[in-house]
């Protein structure tokens, strides 16, 4: 993934220049350590490869994608909370490391931080671009919202949680290549096609990571198999699950679910496996990824250009098969 | 208060057309609940009586002064989990009544409904004005933080009280009256005079605040007096006391705030007595105060139309007697 790493070096570098402006204050520390090295940056690096897709000028983008990487550290630092999370990428959690108060208003903060990027946008687009970023804000509280209430319900359906994580995960993806095209000028049946684009691809996305969880080898994975299954987690796989068996099916399901540990996820395995889920699965995604592939087929520009999405997007093929 | 009343109600009523415009999304409940009537809404009011005093239009600036209510209510939201208080108004606090997790994320999303009623503005200065209100509501974070850092400190100082109380309090006080005169296309230093004005007004409005703590009689405030002698903040008194006081007088502070209840206000309001406390906070009150009514008297308008204004400075007045 040479082109990722070309992108998430750059925006690593404005990180590192933008925490070293930001003031001592203790607020500011969770902010400095959220928002250190390690993060995989893959919203504001999409963000970028969409402003040289159509010919942008990357430091007239690097405000937004700023603003959207701090806006997503943000969203872990209090869906951590809400999580009760002890851990994030093999460290504490700001509120396990300091604590909850400190997580919820140095959060409040870098909404207030991410914000201010886009006063900083000379572009006569500012305050649009700033209204698309602000309306996906809060689409992915709703989504996050949608998420904790069905922890509560037994009656998900699978359509219902496709709309959840479109909301929650890729919303925020999907409106960072928006953002990018338009930082570039691209002509707005572009802009919306790479919104478009960016949904498909985040979905998908996010059905992978349900089926990584329940299938992958979790040396690969590194950690351990079957999280979802043991955390009762409604995921696509589960969902679909639900409604696809029998009355007996059902009932095995259920029992199932009271089981723990490694009996837990064998068990429900061996009912995912019977009710070929993981096919089922793939075939989604496949619908997904096509669509996604097919909008950047369609834009007007080169095969090189395009290369660096189209390897984001190749990386559903890799790891599905 | 014929004055306040008039734009309490312009402004009450604008959030209830605004709230039935929002989704019936559960995300919303606890929005809806906290923006309820009830609310003081001195903020937006400050806001509109500034544009009607440079004789603006109080339509142009009705999504600003709906931002900062919305916003000042988010962070009540925010702040009843921090300070784990179970009331407010006389009714339970989002966090009691639903979750903190609720009171986490409809608090998010409340900041960016505030964020929002900036993109809906057509003035040329929207992205300045928005830009004024989101350095504010950094600010506010950091008064915030500071104030919770104090609670651990036991060497907090006068002055740092008063940074801190101009930050968690007065700033945004005060930058309501600096957009409401940017609204009215009031020149540069009557924006910047109504800034300062709000900034020694918020101040001295909250050291009235600490002082009928203390010494107002609990009929007229309608909670018990000495709450905060009894719950041990860093108020402007103690920490004058604390700081005005003698090895003795110092050593018997201590001891009375080891003590609890009726008992524990009795000795800490002696000790105050005899330190002149009453007399030194009025003073320094009525600094700020004479600061704020000489800005107010020092613009170009006719008294009538800073009669609203005058109004709400004089009930510092009134108040301290």
């Amino acid at each position: 993934m040479a082109e990722l790493l070309h992108y998430t070096t750059i925006i690593e570098e404005r990180i590192r220049t933008w925490l070293e402006g930001l003031s001592s204050e203790p607020l500011y520390d969770p902010v400095r350590y959220i928002m250190r090295p390690g993060g995989k940056r893959i919203r504001p690096a999409l963000l970028l490869m969409a402003v040289e897709m159509f010919n942008g000028k990357l430091e007239d983008a690097m405000p937004a994608a700023l603003a959207i990487e701090v806006f997503h550290n943000f969203t872990l630092l209090h869906d951590d909370i809400m999580d009760d999370a002890p851990m994030r990428r093999g460290e504490r959690t700001v509120h396990e490391k300091w604590d909850t108060n400190s997580a919820i208003l140095s959060g409040d903060a870098m909404f207030a931080l991410a914000n201010d990027q886009f006063t900083t946008l000379r572009s006569e687009q500012a305050l649009k671009m700033f209204k698309i970023f602000n309306d996906a804000a809060l689409v992915v509280c709703e989504g996050q919202n949608e998420d904790m209430c069905f922890e509560e319900r037994n009656d998900v359906s699978v359509q219902e949680y496709l709309d959840m994580i479109g909301k929650k995960t890729a919303a925020l993806l999907a409106t960072s290549l928006q953002i990018g095209a338009m930082s570039a000028q691209a002509k707005g049946d572009d802009v919306q096609a790479m919104f478009d684009l960016g949904m498909s691809m985040g979905i998908a996305f996010q059905l992978q990571d349900d089926l990584l969880d329940a299938f992958a080898d979790p040396n690969e994975l590194g950690k351990r198999k079957g999280g979802d299954i043991i955390s009762n987690k409604k995921t696509f796989l589960f969902l679909s699950a639900y409604e696809q068996c029998d009355d007996d099916q059902r009932t095995r399901l259920a029992a199932a679910m009271q089981l723990s540990g490694d009996e837990k996820v064998v068990q429900v395995l061996s009912l995912f496996n019977e009710l070929h889920i993981k096919e089922m699965t793939l075939e989604k995604m496949e619908g997904y990824y096509e669509k996604a592939s097919g909008l950047l087929e369609a834009f007007d520009a080169s095969e090189e250009a395009k290369a660096p999405l189209r390897a984001i997007l190749d990386r559903l093929a890799i790891r599905v098969s």
